[in-house]
């Protein structure tokens, strides 16, 4: 198992036996809650702070690690809750959502909860590191607001701000908590929330894809929720026939602005950005639709490997062929 | 101007002139929350610095004792923005709650910003800061997850365990907050921290008393909020003749229990607590009832001085005579 495997297995293990808050009936919510998921968010944390050449071997740094990315898992979650109130979602991860099981002002303050303890693990990583999980959830808040004037006013200014508040600036928050997690320098750490940024932007443009054609089985969401809150993605504010195809290209041009912040010695990663998000879409891509599927795979079959990266250069970062046995999507 | 009253205008000033967040109409509604009120947990973070001997003449103190007060503030209102969503609560401080005036799904949301914003405050004050800014929340979170069992099954135990969690732990955490910005040892941190939560329990106490007999035109919420909502307070456990002295006998021994707690150079913030306690109540009794309003002045009028106060032995903390004018309830 390499450093970065178990590093999030410990990040599981503890997502998995959350403290008690004394109430046993909103634990077991709370542990549904945290049920670990894909985990792209603190596989960021931690791949960040590898590239950023963190000491695995020594235990403060590891400790440093699995905090900031616990910090970020345990926002993304209590803001999910949140979201679910707000769109009246009964289903998330395939089970019943905590405003379903639990009811409103109990999933206001499981929120509330998840946030509280967030903002402890990101106090008891490494400096730097409680001010960028703190922004990370001020732009969140903030792209939630600007939802009104979006659904009122649609352009597609407005919802690539909308996107890259609500999603993008958590991955860049998770990059930059990694390398400050790791002792890197500024300018490292600048460079690792900018490809944190575009990666959750490329991110944003993909679950707008899989919230209209992905399989519900398998991304544990009903599809057409977008479509159903009246809020407009990407997808849905160009004519039918252009959508899938014009949200592909931005999704690989992201990805290419966003292995180009990298420094070389982090070229590596930014494959791993590109695999990780390759699996995740056509693993849960549903296969009533192959044509769309294939579209997919080609276009992040484009995506050559960064320049310093081991393998050969005509290789490209994912071999498209293998995407019917991705099961490590969280890697 | 004291050193500490000058911190407080800062405090009142950032209060007053909050970030955008990019949407006016919210920046409205958020402003009205952070409108300043009776600034009891900043005082009681300035106020601990001060006794805990910071050097309130170096700017980086000033920042840090600041910033404290901003994070307990911020924190403060937003539990409020959501508690008002939970209860139902229309009025708040004499104005319309954010839940009423701009609906559900944004009091969520502007509750989080105010979130994000005091726990950015608390990463930028000093080392601790923001450990104890996120305990706060986490217990008060679990205070409120405790409501529904304290409604279903009322015992006197379980009310204090409510009430320390939801209302006390914010005072301690204030308390720990300004002696850590002031750089405190541990010991002069825990013992500050065990002042501010003997103080919460019987600030808490006077809380309820108010919630029956305040005047609502002074307190800004309607009398009998807690009753209608079904949450049982201490006066409701007790037989109706009974309530008011007894929960009199407890604020009294939870002040003294947290002057003893302080060690000798903080005994003078110690009579600062039980005079600032004594005005808030006293000023927003209900005129229509000067017995309670009597027996109230004559509890806190029992308690004498720390020892080591510079007035004299002989003279309580708090000349109740004057109660009549007291505007400076956040000094």
């Amino acid at each position: 198992m390499t450093d970065v495997d178990a590093l999030l297995d410990r990040v599981r293990d503890r997502l998995r036996t959350p403290a008690s808050c004394g109430v046993p009936r909103v634990d077991g919510v709370v542990a549904d809650a945290l049920r670990p998921g894909k985990l792209l968010r603190p596989a960021m944390v931690v791949r960040s702070a590898a590239a950023a050449g963190a000491d695995l071997a020594a235990a403060e740094v590891r400790h440093a690690v699995v905090e900031a990315a616990l910090a970020t898992e345990l926002l993304h979650v209590a803001t999910l809750v949140h979201d679910d109130i707000i769109d009246g979602a009964d289903l998330r991860r395939g089970r019943a959502s905590v405003v379903a099981q639990a009811g409103l002002s109990t999933a206001i303050v499981v929120g509330d909860l998840l946030l509280a303890r967030g903002s402890a693990a990101a106090a008891a990583s490494a400096p730097g590191v409680s001010t960028v999980w703190a922004r990370a959830l001020d732009l969140m808040a903030a792209g939630q607001l600007h939802e009104g004037e979006l659904v009122d006013l649609p352009s597609l200014a407005a919802q690539a701000e909308y996107a890259s508040l609500k999603t993008a600036e958590l991955f860049r928050s998770s990059a930059e908590a990694g390398a400050l997690a790791a002792g890197a320098d500024a300018g490292v750490v600048a460079a690792h929330g900018r490809y944190g940024l575009h990666f959750g932007r490329a991110f944003q443009h993909v679950d707008d894809l899989l919230d209209r054609y992905g399989d519900p089985a398998l991304t544990g969401k009903p599809t057409g929720a977008d479509a159903r809150n009246g809020v407009p993605t990407r997808l849905s504010l160009v004519p039918d026939g252009r959508g899938v195809d014009e949200v592909l290209e931005l999704v690989v041009s992201e990805l290419r602005e966003a292995r180009s912040s990298l420094p070389p010695a982090a070229s590596a990663w930014g494959c791993w950005g590109v695999e990780a998000l390759a699996r995740a879409t056509l693993v849960v891509l549903d296969d009533a639709d192959p044509e769309v599927t294939a579209r997919v795979a080609t276009a992040f079959g484009r995506l050559e490997p960064a320049p310093h990266h081991p393998r050969t250069e005509t290789q490209p970062c994912l071999d498209t062929r293998h995407h019917s046995c991705p099961h490590d999507v969280s890697a």
